[in-house]
């Protein structure tokens, strides 16, 4: 599997380069703050969704590689807004300062709001002709009914006490709403069917949450040097997390059921969809 | 021509209502506060351009309101984020209290994202069959090659001393190039060609700057109450403007050379202009 994953993520972090050129030009600083967090060494998770996913209908990695690199400078800009003293002030991200420690707040903010705007003018280079469908399903996801919407209440609900039905919408939401476009944008560049794009979006709902519950985990048992952030810091700002709702044993044995249930939902595709089902084994056993 | 915009500011309003919507979820908080600052009491110039040239070439302006609020959402997160603490530092906008002074700092940010993502969803429901090529220069203009890029520029200069070429390029980008795109995706949107594209878009750059340095003078000669923003604020945090490099009276014969350059782009569309050279007059006589 970490062979499987090196090529993807060379594939991606190839085709990062190529989008987000190292410009020389009197606002280079906004593109070196952009780069900093785009290199930082991220997982990939949700462009290598969408490449697997694209593969598995037959479609070529460079026939979407604009929409992968779109989807992950969204998760980075969100992850450099979430980062900021204003939300959730964290200064370790990846093992390296966070942005706006290395840049500044105001270079974060606007490194933060050319990602998104980039992701856009990236993803309007596919030559695909389904173009449109992916940019609507691009657009939705990450916007106030999808991943802002998950960060507004999330950030609402701090030092609250909320129950299992809202913690679970914030996340279908926040980290959620991402993976599930990562599938189905790959479904709709590869011209899936509507059956093809339901299963893959069931995978995708299952495999988001079973991804965030182990993210809450390791937010307790994981060490720092691993995880490359503050082991702990989701009990020190009062968060709501599946292991402070449910514990840790009910968590654990959540986070199977739902990768199970992503499992089941790659049935229609047989021995096509192994790579996802071993991609969910994997990030369910991951410990960074 | 008060009765002319009035018209034209009311479609938008609507418009802009119709598109960001009042909803009633766990996020509500997000849209009350972008629609907080979309409905402040904002010029409208950017979508009033592109309403204008539409109709200049035969276009109905249902035609291309997707486009015409798209504008505007991206012109307003521009301006709560520049407003933020880490920016501007600024509490008062239109004469009212900016964003974050009334949402807090962590909601301004995600409302700022949120209506610079909800610009793309509302431009992605335009039925015109020239929404890519509308949706790549929206992209263009309002991201780092564009307004990002400009706002970038312009923090990264103040208190340092600069020249005139450096304090063109900052506005070039920073407000030139929505003024721009709303003339040329107004164009593209009505199926003009290419020779009445360049007219427009040399219009709309020569309108920009002239409308920049207006606005430069009014920080120095306007009142707080008219304006409804600090007057004098530039010189207090020591930015760069066209007066103070230049002193008033240059300022003034300048914005009037680059209103006449934007009205002479305007000669081969005759009397169809008409509207866009009395609004170009109007602008540079304002004051506010």
């Amino acid at each position: 599997m970490k062979n499987k994953l090196k090529e993807r993520i060379e594939f991606i972090d190839k085709s990062l380069n190529e989008f987000l050129p190292d410009d020389n030009n009197l606002q280079s600083i906004v593109y070196d703050s952009m780069r900093y967090s785009v290199f930082a060494g991220g997982k990939r998770l949700r462009p290598i969704l969408m490449l697997e996913t694209a593969r598995m209908f037959g479609a070529d990695w460079d026939t979407i590689k604009e929409f992968a690199c779109a989807l992950e400078m969204i998760h980075t800009y969100s992850l450099i807004h979430d980062d900021l003293p204003a939300m959730d002030n964290d200064d370790l991200r990846r093992g390296i300062p966070t942005n706006h420690i290395k840049f500044g707040e105001d270079i974060a903010i606007l490194a933060g709001d050319g990602l998104l705007n980039k992701a856009f003018e990236t993803a309007l280079q596919s030559k695909s002709p389904f173009i449109l469908d992916a940019l609507k399903e691009l657009a939705f996801s990450s916007g106030t009914e999808g991943m802002i919407g998950g960060q507004v209440v999330d950030l609402k609900s701090e030092g609250k006490q909320i129950g299992l039905d809202t913690l679970k919408y914030i996340h279908s939401l926040k980290t959620g709403a991402l993976i599930r476009s990562a599938c189905v944008i790959g479904a709709i560049l590869s011209d899936a069917d509507d059956f093809e794009i339901q299963a893959v979006k069931d995978f995708a709902i299952n495999l988001g949450i079973a991804f965030q519950i182990r993210d809450d985990i390791l937010d307790v048992i994981g060490d720092t040097k691993t995880l490359g952030k503050k082991v702990g810091s989701d009990v020190q700002s009062d968060k709501n997390t599946y292991v402070s709702l449910l514990g840790i044993d009910k968590s654990i044995e959540l986070a199977d059921k739902y990768s199970q249930d992503a499992k089941a939902s790659l049935m229609p595709f047989g021995e096509k969809a192994s790579f996802l089902a071993e991609l969910t084994d994997f990030l369910i056993d991951r410990n960074n």
